[in-house]
């Protein structure tokens, strides 16, 4: 461990690059010589204006999005989004479509009911406990949008590929696996992904939408809930989230100049991934979860022969450094959140860990 | 100037107290031997644990709360109060009496409106340029509350002390002067306040509602958007703004433990005041915007002689470290913002200057 730091395995918040952390720490009592601390900036500063494009800049630039997509910064995690998303953009006597692949779709799903808006439940792996991504969908004609979640944190499945959905746009929870790959932004309306997982610290959500969406948006709803204020306002129709969406933009750079963008990231991710399903797939003593098509290269799922094996496997684990081994407090076991700050060297130190605990055993 | 650092006179995000800088980056790599960096702690950890209910007691200690007050963090800023409280608070059929004092509480009117929310305006200011606190209000009976602006940034005014409402609960806008001064909590139903300025980074508000308030809460609200969601869930019920919560928490130590409470603050606030205000009032240069008995402990407003001499003392008053000086773009002139964490030394240095401008001019 560098400097007494941790293996971090947090499924959110997570680790953050290290060189990023260094640069906050340092430049902390007095950001780029304008004598206050980035907190202490004003938001209609040149400093923070400077942050704020760049950071934008650069989400254009790895996800390559052209001009008619928006990319705004917002407060209230992907669960504010799972009530703005419908209540911007479904339109009056108009349904949505919503697939089910867990926890979090299970939310949005009630989000949207609960503003009477009618959602159409058009597939859903609930029957297997969400251990699968549904295939071979048929999409409602018309839908005002279909509701997909790219990756699923708690049951550690991911969307291999995003589904042909006859051109209805697509509104994406990508929380948990935005930046980890490239993808054809083509597909999606609107993008949601609250930070604190793969682009930054919790408290700043990271939305992109594509120009035609707006015309969606009601005239009278509150300012805060309209997408179209945020639009019109670059994000700062009032005070944002400035720190949040600064130490956003220093990881946004370093996945740009350090990784060398998305196609990397996601060979790395990819790498990640499967040196961690090897050692599960190749030694009895774990189980993988996720049925392997299904499976996630942010979040992987396993568990161990009983429930007190994982409990001490989770303990050692810590005493040896590597932390945010246990699975989610709905559904136990053991989860690795290998997110794209994760390096291999801190993956492979887990897969010996790993070994010599079933060696043990 | 310690270390090169600006004599921050920003309206917010504003000046943060120095020792809670530098605590931030002396622990910002490894956050109490967790081996991780406060924004990659789990907020389902021991540690966010500690920093959000220690956090919450000291809210509570500093302003003498009874447990019939509940201390939340939210997202949002104060502009989605303007949202929330009204669709929270006010009942179908009822009303809320709104006192107008300027651009913040033309706003909050504006937002309780546009969800067809009946208003009351019951007393406003406008008809002089928002320069005085309105006087011997009457408030209507059996209104769902009283809506007031503690402290008005723009314009340079503050309630001096609360109106007698007859009973009704007040709900107030204290984003520019909580923690300032200590007041009687009995007369608030709801308190919200933007940590910007007075207590922390932007990115959290701090969100103080008396449990009878709960009752009128509607259940068919989107989650996100109920006071009772995060009532139930210890602010945790998605992931909370981690480090702008653990910033508060600093910066609500430093004053308890460093100022030793709201009553030192309060005499510390008004000596900064009574300093500045001194200048501006023996002097001709000067010229206070605000009616002297409604004038602000927090945000001082001016004017010189000449929009150009106004335009040179911000210009050369940032030559000699003293920073954010610009009135606001909506009215122009000068505004020095002297917020809790601006220390009575700062505000001595920036009375020099003051006087030696006006003598040369």
């Amino acid at each position: 461990m560098k400097e007494n730091r941790m293996h971090n395995f947090n499924a959110g918040p997570a680790a953050l690059p290290l060189p990023v952390l260094e640069e906050i720490r340092d430049e902390f009592l007095n950001y780029k010589g304008s004598g206050m601390s980035i907190t202490e900036v004003s938001h209609r500063s040149k400093w923070f204006d400077e942050v704020i494009n760049d950071a934008k800049s650069r989400v254009k630039r790895l996800l390559k999005l052209g001009d008619h997509y928006h990319v705004l910064f917002l407060q209230g995690g992907a669960s504010m989004q799972f009530c703005m998303a419908p209540m911007n953009l479904i339109s009056e006597g108009q349904s949505a479509d919503y697939v089910n692949t867990g926890t979090w779709s299970t939310k949005a799903i009630k989000e949207a009911q609960i503003q009477g808006k009618k959602v159409n439940v058009v597939a859903s792996s609930e029957d297997k406990n969400f251990s699968y991504i549904p295939r071979d969908i048929s999409f409602t004609m018309g839908a005002a949008y279909v509701h997909l979640t790219s990756n699923n944190t708690i049951k550690g499945t991911q969307w291999a590929s995003f589904p042909d959905t006859g051109g209805v746009p697509i509104v994406c929870d990508m929380s948990s696996d935005i930046m980890s790959r490239p993808f054809d932004p083509a597909l999606f309306g609107l993008i949601y992904a609250g930070a604190q997982k793969n682009i930054g610290p919790a408290g700043v959500t990271l939305v992109i939408i594509r120009e035609d969406m707006l015309n969606r948006v009601p005239e009278n709803l509150p300012a805060m809930l309209k997408y179209s204020t945020f639009v019109s306002k670059n994000s700062m129709f009032n005070t944002p989230p400035c720190f949040a969406v600064y130490t956003c933009q220093l990881v946004l750079k370093w996945l740009e100049e350090t990784i060398g963008g998305l196609e990397n990231m996601e060979k790395i991710n990819r790498e990640k991934g499967a040196i961690l399903y090897d050692v599960i797939d190749n030694n009895d003593f774990y189980r993988g979860t996720a049925e392997k098509d299904s499976r996630s290269m942010m979040n992987v799922t396993f568990r161990l022969p009983s429930e007190e094996l994982e409990k001490e496997f989770v303990a050692e684990a810590l005493e040896n450094g590597l932390g945010g081994l246990k699975g989610h407090r709905s559904v136990g076991g053991c989860r690795a959140s290998i997110y794209n700050a994760t390096g291999i060297d801190t993956v492979s130190v887990l897969v010996e860990f790993m070994k010599e605990f079933a060696r043990k055993k």
